[in-house]
């Protein structure tokens, strides 16, 4: 049995950052991870599909710009080994390094409670390890995508966002089965490092459906250009795969056929909470753990368990659960010391407000706050203002052919900004400040000083205070 | 004898804006001009100088990204092509047009004061048009490049920001004296685009004087690395050019001889106030007109004049003109309705707090409000902490061999940020959160609840916060 102040049981990106804190404030922490320390994020999501929708990125940026011609196209293999080198060839050593050099035991193993404050780690040799938290125990496992119940998908060894991140090869033909953000970047990235065929299975009608409805569609758009098959209102009956890794064939809801060599599953994601032990301290297995502001489990008692990122529920995203790790690591060193554990970085305010994030196709879509709907649906006194991107000069002069589109939800009793969205070519930057205007409640008549240089795209901002009728 | 409720002298970008929003007020609105309405931003500076800038920036982009490759050198007749277009041939028919349909009337010719509230337009023609305004006269006439008295320089015939911007051809060799915004942008610009030899006498030890030192330091590194021969505390003492259009030989201060194709002066520039009639109000000739935070000249009885823009010399960019006329105008409408002349819009604050800029080089330097050095000189508790932004996730992304820095100055007695400057390829977009953050005075602890979204290059701000304490 060995003893730490906190053990932290996943070293995702959400897990190292509490370990992290913890160990910075001279609590004596251990993380325990099964798998790569570095998570999903680092080396099956974020990183390794930004590494290859960059240079897709790009290429398309260069057909709209005068004076410039690609050479011919993307060379998907040197694009893949770059992505290789962003997730460090699938090795944590460096990771490792990180965690011991910031004072943190790395355990590697399978975490899982054993009862209040214990947890026990089955190592990869069949072993198992007790430990034993003086303080608190951090539950950081994250999430993993759902395979839903489509008879034959299972066992046809379908990609997740982890195959398809780590493609070996580009397929010559691919299967989409979903319609949300690893939908579209994936099917955006193959199409462009050399997919003949993509083609997308969407249930419903549109894409990106948590976003406002102009995303879903601005992308729907593009991605149709660029040669991808969308199908909405469609499904996935029955998957057939004679030969392991050969051809698939996927029979529709419709009724048609569909034939590829590989396919993948984008159909959401569910908090990683199997196995972890909850009944061992009262709470339902296989759900999100409820946790409040201060990012503490509240089912259980004597407050000494926590839980940040994809494995409380909040909000699946890398930043959010960084940012959940950061309070909840700062509450547990106030409260062993016997401080103030009410200090104003000690409390998840951003998810209520709406958590900022970008999708990277092309267009990017990014979005902080509410949409519109949310807003009306929650009883806002709500006005919205839009302006076309194109039109102003900073995204006119990025090249011909840019399009883009921004959207506000004002809250008129307060006139305070509820939403932005943004969706263009190489918007992402511009949505921090809208964070900053969302989060901090900037009211409009401030934002009005805050003066957009020309001719940058951010002059969008002075273009929506106007059509408000400032 | 013509009457109007508001005479705008200069129809450039802050003198449009007047116009317009004093139209749509309802005030009979004239507008004077005797070059193109649109005036030196829309075809002489801003528009056509990123219209050279960015196939040069996004071909440095490509550089740095595995899996692309150009065809060969950027196409330059054919960016000079676009940029033809983007200045829509330098004819000003479709903003004579926008002024029509805004119900503001243009009068061609050179207007200057004759006295309180009269102007007199001298027309192509040699004839003078008399106006009389019933409530105000709006000053816009902008600014002009300095030639400095350099022994042959002006008999030269040198390139201004005009010529350069307007170039039919890309010169084989470029002369460029200053180290200046629009001395570094068009060295870029015209190395990029071809020109074989391009050397900068800047008269100091620096570019960009009046940004944070690095940025200068990390444009002239990236200036050389592209062959651009910056030579510093270096000056022309006397220029030569003995066939019009010919070769220049300028002979430089420390000995030595440059000789070029053509020569371009970035020495700066001056509010446009010559011939303006200023000492028929009682105003000194040939300086800035000096105005209060209402934008009204402040040396005349009666206040009907006001002065918006480069030519009231507060800041020499086109959005802080556009901005103080929409203060101006606000405030013209509300004194000649006899309503509150106070309202959050009608005053100058931005200016105060430090004009945003973006530097469209390669990296683009973007900054607000105070460099540390303006901040410690007006007494504040500086404390200031900076990030290296290729170890940002969102950096590293973008591409092999990013490099960028980011530096925040923090006032310690409020906790708020007096300035910020970002230094990276394509960091222009990050600039507004900081406009916002700055401007509106976000508390640090409000900044820390802004969560930038993984992976986008805006998560240096967590760690400008993390790098302050947070």
């Amino acid at each position: 049995m060995e003893d730490f102040d906190v053990i932290v049981i996943g070293a995702g990106p959400a897990g190292e950052v509490a370990a992290g804190r913890l160990a910075a404030a001279g609590l004596s922490t251990v993380i325990v991870e099964s798998e790569l320390a570095g998570g999903e994020c680092s080396y099956w999501a974020c990183m390794p599909s930004k590494a290859l929708l960059r240079p897709v990125d790009l290429a398309g940026e260069v057909g709209r710009v005068t004076g410039l011609r690609l050479a011919g196209p993307i060379d998907a293999g040197a694009v893949l080994a770059r992505r290789d080198a962003v997730v460090s060839q699938y090795d944590d050593a460096g990771q490792a390094r990180w965690l011991d050099s910031a004072g943190v035991t790395l355990v590697r193993g399978a975490g899982r409670l054993a009862g209040p404050r214990r947890v026990e780690v089955t190592t990869a040799d069949g072993g198992v390890r007790t430990l034993v938290a003086n303080h608190a125990v951090v539950l950081a496992t994250g999430s993993r995508s759902v395979i839903p119940p489509v008879a034959g998908l299972a066992a046809a060894g379908p990609w997740t966002n982890r195959e398809a991140t780590g493609a070996r090869a580009i397929p010559e033909r691919l299967v989409v089965i979903g319609g949300g953000v690893v939908a579209c970047e994936m099917a955006q990235a193959m199409r462009g490092l050399g997919s003949r065929e993509v083609t997308m299975l969407v249930r419903g009608g549109d894409l990106l459906t948590r976003m406002e409805p102009f995303a879903g569609e601005m992308v729907a758009r593009s991605l149709a250009d660029q040669g991808v098959d969308i199908r909405t209102h469609e499904s996935a009956e029955k998957v057939e795969r004679p030969e392991p890794g050969g051809e698939v064939t996927v029979r529709l809801a419709s009724g048609g056929t569909v034939r590829a060599d590989e396919i993948l599953v984008a159909a959401g994601r569910r908090s990683a909470t199997d196995d972890l032990g909850l009944a061992s301290v009262g709470l339902p297995e296989s759900r999100p753990v409820e946790v409040d502001d201060s990012m503490r489990a509240t089912g259980v008692a004597d407050g000494w368990l926590y839980a940040v990122g994809d494995v409380n529920g909040r909000a699946l995203l890398t930043h959010m659960g960084k940012y959940q790790a950061r309070a909840a690591s700062d509450v547990i060193v106030a409260r062993v010391r016997g401080e103030a554990d009410d200090r104003p970085g000690m409390r998840d305010r951003a998810d209520r407000a709406g958590a900022p994030q970008v999708v990277f196709t092309d267009p990017q879509v990014c979005a902080v706050g509410r949409t519109e709907a949310q807003a009306r649906a929650e009883g806002f006194d709500v006005r919205v203002v839009e302006h076309d991107m194109e039109q102003v000069a900073g995204g006119y002069l990025l090249g011909e052919g840019y399009r883009g589109k921004a959207k506000a939800v004002v809250d008129e009793r307060r006139r305070v900004l509820l939403g932005v969205t943004f969706v263009a070519p190489g918007a992402a930057e511009l949505l921090h400040a809208a964070t900053i205007a969302v989060t901090s409640e900037v009211t409009l008549d401030d934002l009005w000083h805050a003066v957009p240089s020309y001719p940058t795209v951010s002059e969008v901002w002075l273009r929506l205070l106007e059509a408000y009728g400032l």
